[in-house]
């Protein structure tokens, strides 16, 4: 009996954190409403509470759920990587794949580099496992000779960043422009274009 | 008399506007309050009702003025620039001076990727001076042939989006990563890396 009610609750507990993901990434913190999120779930607002205490800590569990997400889908793309070049390469790809399939995972993070809140007093509390992966690749192969020296958070900023806008924009640059960000063709070309940056960024040599 | 009203009414106009950029950077469009940028200027709620009908007239100006000025900014430089990737280097490097020297504007537009809202019904009512600028010399140089055939959206996502991260992501990627934009070393470290990453992905050739 116990053991049921653990489950149910675990259940509900995913996807209260799944509903307000959407929300989140759809108004942003500062407008999303609990009953909102409650009424997707199906559960009354009392019982999200039971859940959740407040607003931030259900912003907080959908925004370490997504960081930890995409470290173990891209750990799980590197296991058998070698290579710094090689790996980072495999690392940003498994970063596009995942954005693409997950867009409000996308929203969210865009959202969150325009805001100071809510992370003001610890912005990488959940971040850091992502941008840790990329940061220890960049400083294997600066340290290794293979990479120019270039500092990891401009490859993060310059290179990285461009998976958001890849998702996040292609409904806001005008009819004539817009784009399928999951369709395999225009995926595909984006990939050879996030390819070519990164080697410029990071080898020797002019680009 | 009838002059000097009208002085000072541009001036009251351009103040509003002014502190509302701030607002709607720091806060959003949905947690932005009119009393707050009312008590920033120094006028009464009445008197901005007299220039901005509402929140939304309000937040118009304001990314029309940002986007207007971008575009200013940034034709000037180019004014006797010649060839395709020259010119597309001096516009994201105008680009780059102008949201390094008002950050404001960067957190807007990071902001307004991430929404739907306020401009679902037409994304690129104020953005387009920009978007065109961008669009019409990658356009050109792929015609000439000097670019190989890339999409200037992905070029402005890919590449261009970067800018808006290096000016944003600073201070959201822990203590000791933190940079300063402005810092006149470390943009031009960025400006260098934003110049490969434009090579990179408009000359034809293996990076």
């Amino acid at each position: 009996m116990k053991a049921a009610r653990n489950l149910r609750g675990k259940a509900t507990r995913e996807a209260i954190v799944k509903a307000a993901e959407t929300v989140f990434a759809d108004v942003g913190f500062g407008d999303a409403r609990l009953e909102d999120i409650a009424q997707i779930v199906g559960v009354r607002r009392p019982s999200m509470v039971y859940y959740f205490a407040g607003k931030q800590e259900l912003y907080d569990a959908v925004e370490a759920d997504i960081f930890n997400a995409m470290h173990e889908f891209s750990r799980e793309r590197l296991e058998t990587i070698t290579g710094p070049l090689e790996r980072l390469i495999a690392l940003t790809d498994a970063w596009l794949d995942f954005m693409v399939a997950r867009p409000t995972a996308a929203r969210i993070i865009q959202r969150l580099i325009a805001d100071v809140r809510p992370r003001g007093g610890n912005p990488i509390e959940f971040s850091f496992v992502a941008l840790d992966d990329l940061e220890a690749i960049v400083n294997e192969g600066v340290a290794s000779g293979s990479f120019r020296p270039v500092s990891p958070m401009f490859v993060l900023n310059g290179v990285a960043g461009g998976i958001l806008f890849y998702v996040n924009n292609s409904n806001l640059i005008g009819d004539s422009r817009r784009y399928e960000p999951g369709d395999p063709d225009t995926l595909n070309e984006y990939r050879r274009l996030l390819r070519r940056l990164i080697r410029a960024a990071v080898l020797q040599g002019e680009p």
